[in-house]
């Protein structure tokens, strides 16, 4: 086993991130915490190792949390990034603004206190959902669809993929109404659904669903 | 001119965690939006860049944004990290996490909208407030206690000065209340403080005064 990715076991969130980066590139990982006793040894791991925050990964000994430096770390070793530094630095600097993008996207229903539940925060995530879909996601959408050219598939594109489609779970009105602005990032979006490995793994059950204890969560009340 | 830094000039907020690393370490560099017309300038060379927001960098050709990875490209280059792959990782990460906490900061003062005033959330940012110093603050700070231990000065010691100096600012008597629980990361603070470029750039002028536009924000019914 080369890589061992940990990660809470019952939603996509920041770890799916970093599956699909594995997934796309047919790399032999295994997702510790869904194992038998694995959240036990992700616990472990995580208090030996200083870990803030899953999801990490170890590989060869080192261990690596936060998942933009996961995957700066894990590109170029996949093929998904190039050798160059001045190129990496760029592709790291696109995946912290998804990692700036995707707490906004979380605080839509958290805007008070991770701690809570959604349902002791409703009236303050309406008005936080409003903000982020009438400026927040037009900004990040718009920034996105600016970088895009034709290129190699990079660990950035399989990031964007999985914002348009948490995006889609998440607020379905909302990017009805928005995706026409954004022509290039959905052809990005629905090419890279067809690569085969990535198709494979969607179609797998390693593809945990959507569901309302991720980071994207359908409420409707949120969605315009 | 070796950099030029590009930030807010009337706020200390992301870009003075840049500044500290730049003058404990004597650099040469610009402080490009506090020139004349250096707003202007800023503006253009964000466009030409793709640059999302500042913080941003020049250094001989390069442009570098997101304050993590500035300091992550600044850090072995200004004597503040270890030029060893694995260690500047393990420091990056760790500036991650600041980044993150950082967010969670200003989130207090603006839990619903960057783009409104703090008096448009003033209930909201009650509630975000106190789940942060009651949850969100220890959590932090015992995390960067237990990874203290006497060793060489980098850019992660220097930005945890800075959370101390802007917490004290924005919630003193929280830290009153708090700060003996942390007696490793006060005696950082301390010692950095008289590290002699570190004190002559805190009594200059070019070190911004905190003030309420800023990250750090005292708003009194905020504080414990």
């Amino acid at each position: 086993m080369k890589y061992e990715l940990y990660y809470w076991p019952s939603i996509q969130g920041r770890g799916e991130f970093i599956r699909l980066a594995l997934e796309d590139a047919g790399a032999d990982y295994a997702d510790v915490a869904r194992r038998p006793r694995g959240m036990k040894t992700m616990f472990t791991q995580m208090k030996r190792n200083h870990v803030f925050a899953p999801p990490f990964l170890r590989a060869g000994g080192v261990v690596i949390a936060q998942t933009a430096m996961i995957l700066h770390y894990l590109g170029p070793r996949l093929g998904l990034a190039p050798k160059s530094e001045a190129q990496r630095l760029w592709l790291h600097q696109q995946q912290l603004t998804i990692s700036d993008w995707l707490v906004e996207v979380h605080d839509t229903h958290h805007p008070i206190a991770s701690g809570l539940y959604y349902e002791d925060q409703k009236p303050e995530s309406r008005r936080r959902a409003a903000d982020f879909r009438t400026n927040r996601l037009p900004k990040f959408l718009g920034y996105f669809e600016r970088l895009q050219r034709t290129k190699t598939v990079t660990y950035v594109d399989l990031s964007l993929f999985q914002m348009i489609e948490g995006l889609r779970y998440a607020f379905p009105g909302t990017m009805r109404g928005m995706e026409r602005k954004y022509p290039k990032l959905i052809r990005l979006h629905d090419r890279l659904a067809q690569r085969p490995r990535l198709a494979a793994y969607l179609g797998s059950e390693r593809r945990i669903p959507f569901n309302q204890q991720g980071i994207f969560r359908h409420y409707e009340e949120l969605d315009a």
